[in-house]
């Protein structure tokens, strides 16, 4: 028979896929002789099993939960239902891969109108016992049975209303009896069943009830976001209870063996003294930072430290720890690896390298795609001195301005239509978490670092403040005041999450700087990584700005974002109008002056690095007024019976652009096509290109340029582009500076191009992938139709799972990439290929360039450092695919 | 060292490549002992080796040809350049394919001063010899030192006025001598230097000439219509002359072995007595037919009809005969295959066939695509009794009406802005080839069925009516007259090419039947070919027309065509102008009974063929109005104070198209996408398609539909799609009709569902290509804007041999079909794969589609037998590519 319970003495870190990550942790720490108390976990086949039946336990199940029971009953000298010496167990999910506090935990399991009695007793305790006791009911009845929580808490707060209790630790026994009396009226008229009082039916029911919790909303919202596997199923573990409840030498809390936010080595946490586990996490009483508790109980503190840094270098990584403390007594709950914000990845792998304890390999592998997200906060911008109009906890550094909302449906909304929004509220819930994922930043008036909302917000690289008490949120009004101030739903605030500080108004953010942790880890980064990173930089300012975050050259500068500048587009509108050749020419030689300047100071920027300049691309009438501007112009001037001059000239502005007007844009006359129809303007740039270049080499530059075609289709166009370019660098560069090397290459984003790269190939010196557009044609979107129009639905509707425009389409896209750099090399070896579009800043997709044999990935100056990283990742993650020896045979 | 110089002795037809199509007919003639003038051809190779070197005679072949002209000089006994005896020779280009008229001959080479004399010694007929030197002066001047004809002919028409001459027969000796002496001055002054004396620096010239004349305008405007390679080049042969003008005993002219307007059994022809070669078939002069030569010369009748049998029989093809007869004698000058009408073709082809001559597949060979464009003629309706203004020739069958231009400039020009054209002409020289090519038929009032004009014509199946003698052609006043009517330039007429008539104004065209024996041919190709065809027809009527023409069922019924019509277009913006899901299927439910009344009586035409639906594909804007025209209507209301209610909806409707407008429709909201999105509309179609199966079912067709999904991209698309099928079929089949068969299946027209077969196949029961759509995303060409804007210029520019929406581009889009094929069925071995783009009645497209191992093309009913016949010669084509025995193997 398939064994589905194994006791914590009988499993180990390894087995994590089917113990979860909590089951897996309590096992290895069980085995290394910490405090533990004893438990066993219910496997995830089981629950697999439970769904796969749909909603049965599996058979004899209950049969091998009651004998590890026995084991439990034995080491704590209790007895599961006894009335004396009442055994008490938990009852916690565990998935594999963690989701905090997105799926149910039971406390106090084992507890009826008996065995409360024994309990009281047994500690001498009432109060504590039937605290637990209200508390479990209330746990019960809102997990198992389904009882929205709003209906316990009135009854509680009626009670303590009635009684003049202002927190739970004044309520006396007597008055939590009532209250359970009330509370049991209430399961039974809720669930229409009475409280169950057989332990063993609370357990089954207990366990099922946390199987299901794999399909709450807010685990599979959770999972959607972080890409975990719907199928995988949870654990659940069933531990001894030992309580924090028990007076003031009891507690419990949360730490942190490192700094989750900066990274800094210290003890960093929260506690609360005579609490129950759930109480810090959920963030209802703001607790106290660990520090603290070497003054109030030094010997536990002193066992706490010793822990957490034996269990630090046992795991060879920073943990997350819950911990309880009973009557004096340390035990430990849960560790596993903590959450921490970008920030605070790279400091404690670069850390933990030079400690010693892992490698250069392993910090690179430690670093997550969404903290490569954050890596570069965003910061306020404090050039001008600006007061803040209050202050919380510094949950996730960053900063973010947006229009305030007070739920997370509001959150998703609003941002449907674009706007940027900052979700406030007293605290957030699992269930907010589709709010969070939606906002620029959160701010919660109550919880701590730990809080719900810390823990998520840290996870996602969201900025993030939390147990703001200055905040008083009115629901029925929805507004928030802050002393003072009120605040409207929908009026600007900013948060700078890094201090905890918060601003009126919507305030200018900073682009983020490189810190010297980051600056080591991305050193390592390029000892390992193969692939190239280069940018898209289009002026002088981004080319400076991406070499000091790492760039080894430019993949794409965009010409024509240099034709759209205020002086420039008058010309360049002129160029466009011009009647005949001629006069397009004069226009020409003013705009070849202009484009040369720019690149002059972009060869100057990259003295030494490759440099790839695209010529026109987009199509003319983009540069021109638009149509029905035109045509409402034209009305009101002859309504106003205007100049006749005037009018003419606007009538023939409005022909040509009703001439140049195209059905579907993209594929018109636009790339190579402006350059073989009107092989003037190419030659202008290409001129510009060679003058730009001469000049900066006589200043001693290294210039290296690379001239590159967009849209080609067919190999004739690059081959007459090719002898374009070859023309004019012979008629422009002087003789001194006829040696002068530059290469010709062209982007791949047309299909057509990728299937015939062989032919194409002949004549390019490099291949960009120029991913949008490649995306656009291979799926047959106009991106900016679909994303408007169709792909949220596709999303929604699982015909796609992520956007294309986002993350590569391997299957599809990736294919013709795949098939044209095979092809483009077997016709030229060492033709130089890589990718210059959005998603040259994707991890995946990075990941994916470095298989396909790319040389190298091109994105925007912000992305650069991020690219580095994930290109490092992509090249370790390739070598321990690689059977052994694999690389050294080649 | 390599043979440049072929005597007629050595050469065999095999050797067409090097003596071109006339040097290896005249070589095969003289070996199988006809008569034929002694002669020797210069290659093909000396002609490009002679461009090769930049325009110099290839080192020795000059000696080559003194030599061989001594074999000559022998068999005539007669020398080159004596004064007693002296040798003539002509000197005629003959190209690879033929190509007739279009390039340059020169009769009577070896005539000078001296010789002259001899020449008339020798005939005693001096009027003759100095008739043979004006003409060779003439040919000399036009062809080797590019003077004018005009020159010429105003000098002639001088001389015959002041002489009182009004024919050339009447012109004496003496009076051509004159003329001579005229023409020599004209030449030297022309040239710059007097006319060569030296008989071996004319010859040296000629051969020079003829080889340049294979780049003269017409000769490449002709290859590139025709698709015949520039780098072939000609040959030239050299033959002692023989005399069609030495009296009323000698003539000269041209037979077709079989008529090549109707393909009748009979000799067909014309004949020009006393008159040399070029005189008949430059259409000077208005020639005798054939039978009236068996009352002039009936032995030379009887000889030439054994020669014709015997050539017939020979070549296995209908044969088009150049000869000669000098004083009764009669001489062969050239034999090929006569080029004929599509018609002729085909009966002749058939004939063949019955008279045992050539095999079925043979027959099927020898239609060209050219014959097989013009199968089905058009003719005039004749319903009505018409009178006709005038009758000429019936050259090339047909009809066509249009406007009447008077020069092939004009015809292009006006053609470009759509217009159809008529060219009324005196006579086609082949410097009107382009004109020809852009009008819709071609009139002329002089030559006859062998002229330039008819021979073109017939060639490109364009309907020609010669020698109309009746039309006055006023080019000052850009007028026609025809008896008391007279017309301007633009205005229309109408041509009944088939039985030669002429009517004024733009009749209408009825559509072509079908002959028996295309019947017949279509039958011999049905038992050849392996492809299916099928039909792109969207309303009863064509699918009943189509399956008259063959057609084996329908690959594509569009079923928008149907929303288009005029009660339904209302409707149909009603349900996209509705403001939500039940208003629409409110105006769906309307839309169902039409389309199954449609589809209802489609299935009957079909009864026992497949019918392949393609549910809703274009975007739905397309629908409404256009967005100009309501902002206009809404301004004129506003204007005007219209009432509220017809504003108010006027608003709405222009805010819904605003919001339905898209940046590229052709990549947006349309195809599956609206299936995805608006299920309830492909809900409506398919329940049409079952309702209406279900009615003919009852009614005993044979009812076998394809559903197929445009614009698939991703397998999802199509599995949910597919899910909807089958949903929507149990909902509306009633139970005994459960049983019924349908298939699933999908277009492939975006790029990533061609490269993702495999996986959408999954899912299909057929895949047929869009290659209209796959054409545009694989080459990122908006076809709308392509042809209108760049595809000319890249066309001219050399980038683009072809239109790639006319004939498939094989070598990319191609690419993605073949691999789709081979995935799709490596996934699917059964799944039936076609086209139903436009080129699915393309030749070449077709014998691609055959390669690929498609199933099935799919084309317009009047292209089916087209189609028909090319798949047979497809299915020839690779089957004589294939290894002996290679299909027994498999």
């Amino acid at each position: 028979m398939l064994k589905r319970v194994y006791s914590f003495n009988e499993g180990k870190l390894g087995m994590k896929a089917l113990l979860g990550g909590k089951g897996a942790n309590l096992a290895e720490m069980t085995t290394l002789g910490l405090p533990i108390p004893p438990g066993f976990t219910v496997t995830t086949e089981a629950c697999r099993a439970y769904f796969a039946s749909g909603g049965k336990l599996p058979e004899g199940l209950l049969g091998e939960i009651v004998i590890a029971l026995h084991d439990i009953e034995e080491a704590q000298s209790a007895i599961f239902g006894d009335t004396e010496r009442p055994l008490l167990v938990s009852v916690r999910s565990g998935s594999v891969t963690s989701m905090p506090g997105m799926m149910d935990t039971i406390l106090n399991l084992g507890l009826n109108d008996e065995t409360v009695r024994g309990l009281a007793e047994q500690s001498r305790n009432e109060t504590f016992a039937y605290d637990c006791y209200r508390r479990f009911i209330q746990m019960f009845g809102e997990v198992v049975l389904g009882i929205d929580s709003i209906h316990f808490n009135q009854l509680q707060e009626q009670s303590k209303q009635t009684n003049g209790r202002v927190s739970d630790q004044e309520v006396s026994a007597g008055e939590w009896k009532e209250l359970i009396a009330n509370y049991k009226d209430l399961v039974a008229e809720r669930s229409g069943q009475p409280f169950p009082q057989d332990v063993y039916q609370q357990l089954q029911l207990a366990v099922e009830a946390v199987f299901r919790s794999w399909n709450n909303m807010r685990a599979k919202v959770y999972r959607k976001a972080f890409g975990i596997p719907d199928e995988q199923g949870t654990a659940v573990s069933i531990q001894a209870m030992v309580f924090g409840n028990l007076g003031n030498d009891s507690g419990t809390g949360v730490l942190f063996t490192r700094n989750p936010s900066t990274g800094v080595k210290e003890l960093y946490g929260e506690y609360m003294v005579n609490a129950q586990g759930e109480d810090v996490v959920a963030g209802i009483r703001t607790p106290n930072p660990i520090p603290q508790l070497l003054e109030e109980l030094p010997l536990v503190y002193d066992r706490l430290e010793e822990l957490a840094s034996l269990l630090e270098c046992h795991y060879r990584d920073m943990q997350d720890i819950e911990f309880t403390i009973e009557k004096g007594n340390l035990y430990l709950l849960q560790t596993r690896s903590g959450k921490r914000t970008g920030q605070a990845a790279v400091k404690i792998a670069v850390d933990l390298v030079e400690e010693g304890i892992i490698s250069k390999e392993e910090a690179i592998q430690r670093i997550e795609p969404s903290h490569m997200d954050q890596l570069l906060h965003r910061s306020i911008d404090t050039s001008t001195p600006l007061e803040a109009i209050t202050q919380g906890l510094p949950a996730s550094p960053g900063a973010a301005s947006g229009r305030i909302v007070f739920d997370a449906d509001t959150a998703v909304n609003w941002t449907k239509d674009g706007q940027k929004v900052i979700l406030v509220s007293v605290e957030t819930s699992p269930d907010d978490v589709h709010g969070i994922i939606a906002a620029e930043g959160v701010l919660t008036s109550r919880g701590g670092m730990t809080s719900h909302a810390a823990v998520v917000a840290r996870g996602m690289g969201k900025p993030c403040i939390c147990g703001c008490d200055a905040l008083s949120i009115d629901l029925s009004s929805r507004s928030v005041s802050i002393g003072t101030l009120t605040f409207q739903e929908g009026e600007d605030i900013s948060l700078d999450s890094t201090t905890g500080q918060v601003y009126q108004g919507s305030l200018s953010l900073n682009e983020p700087v490189i810190t010297p942790e980051l600056l080591k880890l991305l050193e390592i980064a390029d000892g390992i990584r193969t692939l190239k990173v280069y940018t898209n930089a289009d002026t002088p300012l981004d080319a400076v700005k991406a070499r000091e975050f790492g760039a080894e050259g430019i993949g794409l500068c965009r010409t024509e974002h240099m034709f759209f500048s205020g002086n420039r587009l008058p010309i360049v509108q002129a160029m466009i109008l011009a009647d005949d050749q001629e006069e397009r020419i004069l226009h020409l030689n003013r705009l070849l002056q202009m484009q040369q300047f720019d690149f002059e100071a972009m060869f100057s920027a990259m003295d030494g690095l490759p440099m790839t300049i695209r010529l026109l691309d987009p199509p003319l009438h983009e540069f021109l007024p638009n149509l029905e501007q035109l045509q409402e112009r034209h009305r009101e001037l002859v309504l106003s019976g205007g100049h006749a001059e005037e009018l003419q000239r606007l009538k023939s502005t409005i022909s040509k652009v009703h001439e140049l007007r195209e059905i579907n844009p993209m594929l018109g006359l636009r790339g190579v096509r402006l350059g073989i129809l009107f092989p003037e303007i190419y030659d202008m740039q290409i001129e510009a290109i060679f003058k730009a270049a001469e000049a900066a080499l006589r200043r001693g530059v290294d210039v290296r340029p690379g001239i590159m075609i967009p849209l080609v289709g067919h190999s004739n166009e690059l081959k007459q582009m090719r002898e374009l370019v070859d023309k004019v660098a012979v008629q422009v560069l002087s003789e001194e500076f006829k040696w002068f090397k530059y290469r010709v290459g062209t982007m791949i984003e047309v299909p057509r191009a990728a299937l015939l790269a062989d032919s194409v190939a002949q004549y390019a010196d490099f291949f960009s992938f120029g991913t949008n557009d490649l995306t656009q044609m291979t799926f047959g979107y106009s991106r900016d139709d679909a994303e408007g129009k169709f792909l949220g639905s596709y999303m929604e509707k699982n015909i796609l799972e992520t956007n294309p425009f986002q993350v590569l389409d391997q299957d599809g896209v990736g294919k013709l990439i795949e098939w044209a750099v095979v092809k483009g090399r077997a016709k030229k070896p060492f033709l130089e290929t890589g990718i210059c579009g959005e998603h040259g800043g994707d991890s995946e997709s990075i990941l994916f360039c470095h298989r396909s044999g790319l040389d190298y990935v091109s994105c925007s100056p912000y992305r650069v450092p991020f690219a580095r990283i994930a290109a490092a990742q992509a090249a370790l993650l390739v070598r321990a695919e690689q059977p052994e020896g694999a690389l050294s045979a080649l």
